[in-house]
């Protein structure tokens, strides 16, 4: 199929916004945001890689949700709003020749657009390895950006949702030998790794609120310490406290289940913190908008420069096994 | 080697614009466009992958040309100015602990920043089959962008520079036996070929005078037959009067050269239409950007709704082999 008719059979969906002067087509896309002096443009791009991020038979439609999910969640972190994206898609040929692969994948970027309101300017087409490189772009008024820097010593730690279900649902598509404890645990946790909620509307109703955010793509424990690092502070965590889900623990055990909501990567859920005398009102946005939000720890002041985050577990620090990923480690 | 420890080591590069409000290293990069009504932003994204636009063992500053270049080149092509670009690097593991690989990329990467004044913003480093993705911003008033949709019967069809010439590089890139007539044939072409020039400062001042234009990626004649389509007309090109290099017919023969001008890819020269009360104000503009401009044809009415290129040689109809190339054919 050519590249051309590939866009216009399965690329061309969604309400053109207004802000969109020219569309998928032509050299380049054109674009008019908003010329308020205030606003700024939010700009994220991630990849997924066929055997680096996903086995190479992911179904289309996790494939397309982790792709542009984890997109809008950075933005989500950012407290911005989705706008537009580009979409740089290759595609191995057995791929690019099956219709219904390709119809499944962007029926669910289509309706992933209408959700969260953002619409496909344009991209590229390739051929090769299976990968999904998404750059979106969303607008956030220069004085609520959700930054990294700026956690003050006392704030409180909070995330969204729950942990650790991501890499829970990751030992399913890993191992086809692992037995689901309950049948309901393993869909659960295989609809969080495959099907990730970016907090884009809590992110939006809360940033007045949160001193910094980060979204939690790499494992909560190496994502606060982002946070740490670039406020100049350290973080403790109570382990006990981190919010899990029923199926994590009747699946792994309560332990396992803490080591994963811990450090495993890919849950895409909020990390940020608070001045604890806004905890009222963060819990009312958390319940206007359908998210849980836990308070997981609290920021505290570094020893000399040694920006760390500290794991607590019955008031013992306690070492975890690193999950989180790094690249080329 | 970490992916932040690499983006500190390799991608810290450049002045940053007062434009750029937040760089790498935050959840999302934060940018200010410029606030004036007239004012769109451009948007277009290239990947480049290995086994498919090139070889695994391509040297990493001809790499970093290709990809920066191409996307430059859509930029050129709608007489944007280049601002601002993400990267979504996919590297193998033996090119991630290569120090001198990832060194010789971005210093080209930088160089060309300086020279064309745009600014990497972000992006994402994954492993994986050697891959780059970039998506870069321009600005580029309402008015004055070239669109596909504008040529008239009547109008020059003209190209910059030479055509040809990467695709004759590619032969001595995919053939190691291919014999160099001269080594400075073999030169001149390996050079167009791993580092194109983008037009874009000839863009950026004759867009004023033209009508549409397209940059020259997949062959003359595919990517006039964008501008035909779009603008529901045809087209004449005098294969006669395509620009060859020298190198190009040295090493290729007169035939074989027009041949590969016509409908070769990856020249990431500009094809564009005027009015031929133009030519004059177009080929002063071509003297002070240093650009040669040749007029290959131009265009004609449809018959019914057939938009197409025709190529004449003494007159006669010409029917060329398709050398520029569609992704899945």
């Amino acid at each position: 199929m050519a590249e051309f008719e590939l866009i216009a059979q399965h690329f061309t969906f969604g309400h053109k916004p207004e802000s969109v002067v020219l569309d998928k087509g032509d050299d380049c896309a054109l674009i008019k945001p908003l010329t308020s002096s205030e606003k700024l443009l939010a700009i994220t791009t991630d990849s997924l890689v066929a055997g680096t991020h996903f086995l190479a038979d992911i179904q289309p439609k996790a494939l397309a949700s982790r792709a542009l999910n984890s997109n809008l969640s950075d933005l989500a972190a950012m407290g911005a709003t989705p706008k537009w994206y580009s979409l740089a898609l290759t595609l191995p040929k057995n791929i690019a020749n099956n219709q219904v692969w390709l119809s499944e994948f962007s029926q669910q970027l289509a309706a992933l657009n209408e959700e969260y309101g953002c619409y496909l300017i344009g991209g590229d087409t390739t051929s090769g390895p299976l990968a999904v490189t998404i750059s979106i772009i969303g607008e956030v008024e220069h004085s609520q950006a959700m930054l990294r820097e700026n956690a003050q010593v006392g704030d409180l730690v909070c995330v969204t949702g729950s942990l650790g279900d991501a890499v829970g649902g990751l030992q399913f598509v890993l191992n086809s030998d692992l037995t689901a404890v309950q049948p309901a645990y393993k869909q659960h946790l295989l609809t969080r790794f495959n099907h990730p909620t970016p907090r884009v509307a809590f992110g939006l109703a809360a940033k007045q609120f949160v001193r910094c955010a980060i979204d939690v793509s790499d494992g909560l424990v190496a994502d606060l310490s982002h946070i740490v690092k670039a406020s100049q502070v350290s973080a403790e965590i109570k382990l006990s406290q981190l919010p899990l889900s029923d199926a994590l623990v009747g699946q792994f055990g309560q332990m396992q289940a803490i080591e994963y909501a811990a450090t495993g990567g890919d849950d895409y859920e909020l990390c940020f913190t608070i001045n604890p005398a806004h905890l009222m009102d963060i819990n009312k946005i958390a319940e206007q908008t359908g998210v849980v939000v836990t308070v997981v720890g609290e920021i505290t002041q570094s020893e000399q420069n040694n920006h760390q985050v500290f794991t607590l577990l019955d008031g013992q620090t306690q070492q975890l096994t690193q999950l989180g990923y790094q690249h080329f480690a």
